[in-house]
């Protein structure tokens, strides 16, 4: 019997959990989907998601396979998985895919969007799910920053102290703000790959700029300097949605 | 010194209260707040809500008021008390309300909205606020259902049994149907006052017209037959938000 390969396409609230990865003690969206596959195929099964979202960060398209042995169809996954897995976590789609597909080195272009409210008061029920930021922000001078941003930056700046990725640069192919009701924005970027809190460190060094702490040149100094130091403090877990993972 | 009558804008997210009205022993949104008045004034403090929202309901425009001798400000009332809730009680505004100004017997209108997703699977971030349907619903014939409804009528048969109320006769100025993004409604519902239940028992019923679990002329026929036992099953409490209450 030949082995499948299955891949996952998945949405979860991140609030409750300590992010993607596997950890023996802490709730993590793997190793919560990786026991409800082992209950449902009595075996040992490993997930591999096309990315690690940080604790409180959430999805909306987290791509994910594995391999089974299991001749169950892709719907019957699908309900089966959804039926065990708790609310927070939904599966999306499920497909078989092609024996060699790899969730994570295959993937071109990951999307992501940053959730930003301003105003007097944060609503309640978007508390879970952007940043609340309360003084004026100017979102014209932060839409001239973000295009600033775009194409193939060395985005060492941006990246967490301590990481150990020796190639920083990376190509950003959509950097962008749209207007929501309610005086809110969604920042949308794409890029061929993130560095690690990369979306973070630059959503908290754009709110800066919004509050005008920093001037536009500034702004633009903190890429070109590529010293973490020059950044701001990094946004919250809770703004952030892994949005599409594009193959 | 004389007492001065306070009003307040609410919204909540009612998902981790046992609703509105104060109870001894669990979390209330009416208990929450006064808590709250009396660690500012120092001295006991009644709140009177518009309407009082079951367990699990929200709101976006809960009207309260309270009587004071503290001389704070508008402006000082509202960034204390959001200072000390919790962040899923959010003050909106605070008024200064003329001495006999009272929240509950002044309303004139009151309107709810509730929320119905339907499709594959219940996205993780509106399971919140909304109801999911897993079946096909056939928007159109709610439509339908829902205009029939407006104006003044008997709403009996969508009071919860074991209501007191003797005079059940409302006047519907709105109950419409508005198609959100990814296959979702929103069900407006206004009225000069709601019978216990009611929005949540009309939405039970709906939903069974929408599966084509009854016609509608059966449909019809519930509003006719003034008796509860005709009604669908109550639909959940976390797709309705209080709106407004108007003045």
């Amino acid at each position: 019997m030949s082995s499948r390969n299955i891949r996952l396409l998945i949405a979860y609230d991140g609030t409750d959990f300590q992010g993607w990865q596997r950890q023996p003690q802490a709730p993590t969206i793997q190793g919560t989907i990786e026991a409800v596959l082992q209950k449902i195929t009595r075996g040992p099964i490993a997930l591999t998601g096309a990315g690690r979202t940080d604790a409180g960060v959430h999805a909306w398209g987290q791509v994910a396979h594995f391999k089974t042995l299991s001749a169950l169809t892709p719907e019957k996954w699908q309900s089966a998985l959804n039926a065990l897995l708790p609310p927070d976590i939904r599966i999306r789609s499920v497909q078989e895919a092609l024996p060699d597909f790899h969730a994570r080195y295959d993937s071109r272009l990951k999307t992501y969007d940053y959730y930003l409210l301003k105003g007097g008061w944060p609503a309640p029920f978007y508390r879970r799910y952007s940043w609340w930021i309360g003084q004026p922000l100017d979102f014209n001078l932060m839409g001239q920053g973000l295009s600033g941003l775009k194409g193939r930056h060395d985005f060492s700046a941006y990246q967490t102290a301590g990481s150990d990725v020796s190639q920083t640069v990376r190509t950003l192919s959509q950097a962008d703000l749209t207007r929501l009701r309610r005086g809110g924005v969604r920042l949308r970027f794409q890029a061929d790959g993130f560095l690690r809190h990369m979306v973070r460190n630059l959503v908290g060094s754009l709110v800066r700029l919004g509050m005008k702490k920093i001037t536009l040149g500034q702004w633009q100094d903190i890429l070109v300097s590529r010293d973490r130091a020059q950044a701001g403090a990094m946004a919250p877990a809770q703004g952030l949605f892994l949005r599409k993972v594009i193959y």
